[in-house]
């Protein structure tokens, strides 16, 4: 097993691309049974807007209104060999945790930690140590353990009586979509790309029998499931149907999933957490080993995100019972060019 | 200025992909000028079904019917670093000139020649040397010097009152889509990958323009004008839009293009002498500096090539005073499975 460096926390065994998906697990709890209780002020949310992992967070924190109780840290699009950085930020350093390299937090956790430096990451800010990078539960964490934080009309993300059902749907779209794109990608063989291309195209036709008459993907409103779908499906023909070669089709050859994506990405929360222009960027400079020229294309024409998706047709309610967040805060908002607002378009 | 070994005969200079433009000039005519006159039986055309500029020779060479006067030797998709081989034939030398590689009909007319070993060729067959490898004037002289040798009801591809039009238009589908989608995918710098990109789709928005109310380019025939842009369409979703970038929008994308290239592509002459399987293994094979995995999409679904086009409702009468040819020659189809006839789609 060897690290690759264009994937922190990932490598290639026998031409398959495989994630390591040995996280540190602690947990930020309700009852602070790992050491770490949920408490406003405390914690430090690191992410990057380039990496879908990460874009989940975001999306998931703005929902639930948890902006003032977790602060807000974000790397840079191109990271380079040791991984994320500050970049973004004056003096290229963190302004509250004094850090240039989020590498330095994990450190502060683990000294020489072996594994790759990812984000999303909580870091416990009185210690500037990472407390979890295990973004798959970190989500499910702000929905379940954070509640006393949510605003005043936060949706239920995960409600109990549909969490079989949005695990099983997660699960499979994690192995075909979200990771199957990465399979592709960064297969080591023809015959290993050719299978993870198979079964991601298979799971997205089966993915448009299961949106062409329902709105979401559990039930009628919202989950935790079409937040994980969405971060994938935003980055799709901006650069994984070139970068990663899953071109059978462009997303917007793919009538249902496509109108599916543009309803969620007209949902608050969703587009405006997007950017797209340090998506293309990551993908196209950080992955030398695919695009060695690091040139990151000019195209696609991302305007048609802007399009009427006419999915209110189908019914349901976005947010349950809950209502929509405001508008993202001044020092979160992407910038207006790299978001593609109607008005660009 | 060095070779590059992925495009022979072309380098990089300051960034921007230059195509070296000195070719072999001597000219087959009906007079025999240059010591090589027009003769049924004697040149073997080297071509390979990949290559965009040999396809040209492929078309006209059918188009006009001159299959029993000038043979034709196929090259592979994949050649190594010194250029094309014969390694589709039994035992990967060419039947009639006994050559494993390209590059010895090169060297029989000039030793050590210095420059890209290119196809399209032609050969001599008593000498076993090239004549010439000038692909703009290869076809124009099928056109206009091998008229002797013509099928009954061969089209004029370059009617005498149209060639100004004709080079006109072809002298700027050369510089910003032709050769300008070899632009962007070499271009050595950001800078000159966008004003590539920029002018390959300021081009083809302008060839929109003309083409909507028009069948085709000069005219209501085709003529060689066509036969050029169509060689680049053919490639442009299979190749070109991922493998070089040229992504602001699909071929499929730009509504009147995609019809015009479709018309094309039914017609006899073009779609059968497209062979998508080996264009793809081409360039996605042969240029490491670019896809240093070697591996080959397995997209786009490039069924859509068989849809109605519904060009003739803009009238124009393909062949002009003449007719179509025949189907092609048995030994000189393309395998069904490359094809995608509309049966398999």
């Amino acid at each position: 097993m060897s690290d690759n460096d264009a994937q922190p926390g990932s490598y290639v065994e026998a031409g398959e691309f495989k994630r390591d998906t040995n996280y540190i697990t602690t947990r930020i709890t309700a009852d602070g049974r790992d050491g770490y209780p949920v408490e406003a002020g405390r914690y430090r949310l690191v992410a990057a807007r380039a990496c879908p992992w990460a874009n989940r967070t975001l999306i998931v924190r703005r929902l639930l209104g948890l902006e003032d109780a977790i602060s807000l840290g974000l790397c840079g699009p191109t990271h380079d060999q040791r991984s994320w950085t500050f970049d973004l930020d004056p003096g290229g350093v963190d302004p509250v945790l004094g850090y240039e390299r989020l590498q330095q937090a994990y450190f502060a956790r683990i000294p020489d930690y072996p594994r790759g430096i990812t984000v999303p990451a909580i870091v416990d800010v009185p210690t500037k140590a990472v407390v979890t990078n295990d973004y798959a539960q970190i989500t499910l964490d702000f929905s379940t353990e954070w509640t006393a934080f949510h605003r005043d009309g936060a949706p239920d993300l995960y409600p109990e009586d549909r969490r079989d059902e949005i695990d099983e749907v997660a699960e499979l779209i994690f192995r075909d979509v979200n990771n199957g794109v990465y399979r592709c990608g960064f297969a080591g063989s023809q015959e290993a790309y050719e299978s993870a291309y198979d079964r991601l195209f298979a799971r997205l036709d089966w993915l448009t029998g299961r949106l062409r008459g329902q709105r979401y993907l559990v039930g009628d409103t919202i989950t935790e499931a079409d937040v994980r779908l969405f971060t994938t499906l935003a980055r799709f023909d901006a650069v994984y149907h070139g970068h990663f070669k899953c071109n059978r089709h462009k997303l917007s050859e793919l009538d249902v999933l496509w109108a599916y994506a543009r309803d969620l990405f007209h949902t608050p929360g969703f587009g405006d957490t997007t950017d797209f222009v340090q998506i293309k960027q990551h993908y196209y400079v950080v992955h030398t080993d695919i695009n060695p020229t690091k040139i990151v294309p000019a195209g696609p024409d991302l305007s048609n995100w802007w399009e009427p998706h006419h999915r209110e047709q189908l019914g349901g309610r976005p947010f349950g019972d809950g209502t929509p967040p405001g508008p993202p805060r001044q020092a979160e908002q992407v910038p207006a060019e790299h978001w593609l607002p109607p008005q660009a378009s």
